[in-house]
């Protein structure tokens, strides 16, 4: 039997990290002792937990701490991570992947914090500066140094939070197609509200059933009411937009329908309108693009990232086609985002979520409830998911804020 | 080779008729010759056509011939139909099975038309009365006589409107989820309104989630409205119902959310609480349910038809527990119905679906787009699907209902 | 402030349920402080804990305790149940609605197990007999001496196994479309091999889809194979099965398609001739129903056990039509089931679901994922969802069971 | 009122074509008067129909002509296409939208086919070399000269083939979740048997389930009996397969669950290894990748066709992230395919499925009931869906094909 010394601090139990931890252990087929445990008193109290933990091998021992880490369990003899040269593009073996908690790494018997907070990345540690940073691939030169094994690693995950502010307090919530959704979005526009005073940062990833359903006019007025600083979406998402303010139609049912069921005609005009025109904002400024959510955008001067796919047509100007490009802009332009809300697209979605620190508080709407949970699984703490129609989602949403009032005054009316 | 000379009479082009009897000769491998063919030269012109069919064997072609007059087809040579005893609750062998397309049984020269238009029964006639009954197993006694085989049976099915005087003029339309709602919604709410002045009957068939969803309130205002003249529902919607009536809930997003969550106590709770009332009736008299959807049907006289499943909890008294009786109570409430919403309950749905008439008007409204499309296939050119949350659907609809004002100056606002 | 000591005894960490509770208490807004704490050492140690919940109000402190006595906490100070005289069909208020967790009920000092265990019931006493049981509305009549609050219940929640023996010790398992299936079916049969062995009593709840899909055989060699005991299912289950065993068609691609499509008149003369024949038994003996699942039930002296709906076309004669009495049928064939496979059918699986006691293992397959959570959501620790077709699922399974050999063997083989 | 004459041939009624265009023309709210028709007495018979279409605006009636040549219908009065000059990148106002049917377009009083047939296109003429070529945006320079407008077009629909060869006969088909499969998979192996003999190129798109459900040893056995031609994936298809090479697992069912529930560890390093080789090939030469989907496509030398997405780690070498250049490729690669099976990946299968000339015959495997229809909808006469698993599809796919011996032999059998 191979067996080491972890610990856990902080909410370990209500924030299910304890249980989570035993969980693997029992799943990996290994035994714990548990050494000494101390368990908050009250809410706020932390707690800490040391367990012995011993499996038949010592690969399955080492695998299973590495889960552990990640869990937040630390072990108990620090040790400096080990560090080794990467090639140009290529990670040294054994690297260290990240998750996207709260990282620690030490070196020289100091910790430093690894920054940003993204999973799927090694970690580049630079010991003159002493920093160190998450990398992909296309990040690491000939010669960085990049953790390998997970010695020396610590990991914090998000805890629970013990006072009850905001809707983000339940875990794993998601509402389903037929659960009640008002509650939730009233108290979602409190949330934005109270994250436009802190000077919050509010990005949509936006899909075309925004413009497809005619909820583009909801999410316009949140433009305009100045709730969405960065607006993330594909090539499609832009057209079709484009297509709506150019060729649409609120000229009653069979307009309607006939854009919704086919004009791929118009479709393809739009794009050559703003491939002629140069661009979103340059159509804006020549009165070609008068009106819809890209035009709220330029007007607003909110941030637009839009990426290319292999289904786009056109593409139109401004558009990443270059897909690992695409992630570096992204990536860049969510650094500071406090609020993310996934509205309607599950390609997306999940490339967004994929970049955000665990903090990051993240709604996700959708009628497909496996786009919704796959869209939030990596936020369990901080992330609400809606099974529902994203048109009358983001009405209520701008009736929500539109109509609240001065933001104290809502807050008071609260208590 | 055998062959049958057979005729197809009506908007047989633009109705879908004669190229669906051609599908289907050539999906069976058999052959066809047209005879005949005179195609309407206007679009409220008839056509006609005679078509010889020939298949291999003669029982391929007897089948094909079947599936042919269920579309319409007519044997060109006619003769009266062949009658066979029943037994108790037996059909004779080889009964003929009917569509729930309007259907003509011809008896000593003569055709007599089967009422009511239901599918899956099987014809009995009655010679002394001259009268034939599409009959279940439950409706015949020994000696009934019942028509055996296919001849002397003449189907005539419901024909595309030539003129636009509604939304259910387009084949077999489902509204998908990324797709508007709004202007069908809008179209609805004035076929019902046209409904209304005509002395139609509405029917909603509906499912718990309206009551989960917080839907309940708007469907209140359709029954105040005066827009329902039956509610077909489980035993469980008329519980939710009360339910959020006794113990419910509008104080904000907790206990919302913890009604929707668990909450079974008082789902317990409310069913005894009507058990021991007496009904829903004797609640509503006795001030013990003041409010919500079953309060509004005892006080508008709305019809209520509750029926019993196996999952049911309870049941309340007034409920159907006896499933046979309950489809004879259904197809009662349903014979003089013109217009039916099926919302959010898929057995409640397709149970009352295939009862219906060719010719009465059906929208269905849920999330799941299979749902939908089963619910509405037996009325192809005469139902509407919607793929949406059903709260949302039922706001808009009571919105535009109480919006519209008075009946004509909502049609005039139209031209 | 109101405060009440309660304590946590068992597995309750790995288990969940010391999470849980805490979970509870924070999301309703209460506070606690934890007294004592004692984790269990080793895997197989048991814990305990003394944890003092404060609220606000008496109301909110006795919901929430009643919610914490569901997930197996008690109350520090013992004291014994209030019991409340019944009415016939009607509980006294504030009845005490059971979980589907092992219950115990304090009277007179001593506890006395709730029998059966199963969920949205009410426990009547008969103090004379010492005995205690859990009772639907109909079970009760005037007099009946019913718990009411919740004093004196004790919760006993199924923990997880310390042991790792078999496919069950995961928690929540749901295999979805995209996770491979092949590791768990072949753990299925051993378990289905271990359960034969220990005199296990295996439920097959199934729907049309088996039917509709080809794996009929599949079943039917389970059957064959002595592997199941009970079959639970509708009406339309059997009419589907008896439709294929009377005219299906293992001749090739387009009758295959045929029967899948439409084939209503198929549908209506297998009702027909059982109905003629006095039912499933009868057809059998007559040599009119010589395949097929049902023929195989009656040959292998299956129990069968089917129930109706409003849906039913027919029914055949053995279905119970009243679903209260359909119910009391379930339960009682339930009673002694250790395994139960809810196949391709949500209303019954439900149903049958919310009968089980904590303790049976459930599998649950249906291509769609929200009916297998549905299905399994109440047996936590004992149940394990497949999202996929019904059709390969019953293949592999059969091709296990039959392909294993002698049950050591295959045990033996594993090591 | 505006009118215009319009002709229709071919198989204009068993194709659907003279219904659409009569659905088109009353859904659009014009008027039709047929002036001739002659339908096609036999089965292999052309039929003919001239139609004068009136409406009420010159607008609308352009509108509507517009779309009855998408479904084939010619103006009788026979002109030349107009031209106008395309810029950079840029088509010229009004350019002509392609459908994916066979088009002609009428230069200098002769028709001339537009290659491929590719929808959403503009079509460029070179009048020199009397051709014209479907073009996308980025295929334009400035001076090219586009079609606009919509005259001097013939668009000829796939017609319904007359003869019964296979089993893409039938119109519109989808092979639900409860419906049998096996029939369809039997007749679908004798096709790709069929396609092989004649020289057919057979083209795979894939998604990553085929890996995580274990799916790929069956598309192995495809490639290896040189069934498979082309393959199309993403980079995360690629990977997870050489993940499971280098990595997985036969070890048992906890390690394929842990294979499917986590372990980005391993796909991480499943990257590393590929950009270290430096490619599929590469690692395959250099005895890294030996075994797997891409270690069979390497040694069988069939063409991968790799494509990047924003959601793509790494990515591996030979992917294209450039997707205006993977779309070039993809477009090259499909010139000469005749058989695509689009395999559990939505964003890849609408992707391919916008490039493929209507003749392609295509089947769609995916367990979401929605991505099957609109994979398949641009091939309504030449394609299959089925609602189903991957694996077990391939898995009976790969056993029909490996089980049916020698080609002659299997048809043989057939008759």
């Amino acid at each position: 039997m191979f067996s080491e010394t972890l610990e856990l601090r902080g909410h370990i139990i209500d924030s299910l990290i304890l249980p989570k931890v035993l969980d693997q252990i029992l799943t990996h087929g290994a035994n714990f002792k548990i050494g000494e445990i101390k368990i908050g008193k009250k809410r706020a109290d932390q707690s800490f937990a040391r367990i012995e933990v011993s499996a038949e091998t010592s690969e399955a021992l080492d695998e299973l701490v590495l889960r552990l880490r990640q869990h937040g369990a630390e072990v108990a003899k620090r040790a400096d991570a080990h560090l080794a040269k990467a090639q140009d593009g290529v990670f040294p073996p054994d690297f260290y992947v990240t998750t996207n908690q709260q990282t620690f790494v030490r070196c020289d018997g100091k910790e430093i914090e690894v920054q940003p907070a993204m999973m799927d990345s090694a970690i580049a540690v630079d010991r003159k500066k002493h920093s160190a940073r998450a990398v992909k691939f296309f990040d690491v030169s000939k010669g960085d140094e990049v953790v390998v094994g997970h010695q020396g690693i610590r990991v914090v995950p998000v805890q629970r939070s013990t006072s009850r502010t905001d809707l983000f307090q339940f875990i794993n919530t998601t509402i389903d197609a037929d659960e009640p959704k008002s509650a939730i979005i009233r108290e979602l526009a409190r949330e934005l509200q109270r994250a436009r005073r802190a000077k919050g940062k509010v990005a949509i990833v936006a899909g075309p059933a925004i413009v497809r359903t005619g909820a583009g006019e909801h999410l316009v007025r949140l433009i305009e009411l100045r709730y969405v600083d960065r607006l993330f979406a594909g090539n499609s998402f832009a057209v079709y937009d484009v297509e709506r303010a150019l060729f649409g139609t609120s000229l009653g049912m069979n307009l309607d329908l006939a854009f919704a069921r086919g004009g791929h005609e118009n479709h393809m005009r739009a794009i050559n309108a703003i491939r002629e025109a140069g661009g979103i904002s340059a159509a804006v400024q020549k009165k070609i693009l008068t009106g819809g959510i890209m035009h709220a955008c330029v007007r607003r001067h909110v941030d637009i990232v839009l990426t290319g796919s292999i289904r786009d047509e056109g593409p139109i100007p401004g558009v990443t086609i270059d897909v690992v490009e695409a992630q570096k802009v992204m990536r860049e332009k969510l650094a500071d985002v406090t609020h993310v809300l996934l509205l309607a697209t599950i390609q997306h979605s999940l490339a967004v979520a994929s970049m955000l620190a665990p903090t990051v508080k993240t709604v996700c709407v959708d009628i497909d409830p496996s786009a919704v949970e796959r869209a939030v699984e990596h936020q369990p703490l901080q992330s609400i998911g809606l099974v529902t129609d994203v048109e009358p989602f983001l009405q209520e949403l701008a009736d929500c804020i539109a109509d609240s009032g001065p933001v104290a005054a809502g807050d008071r009316k609260r208590q």
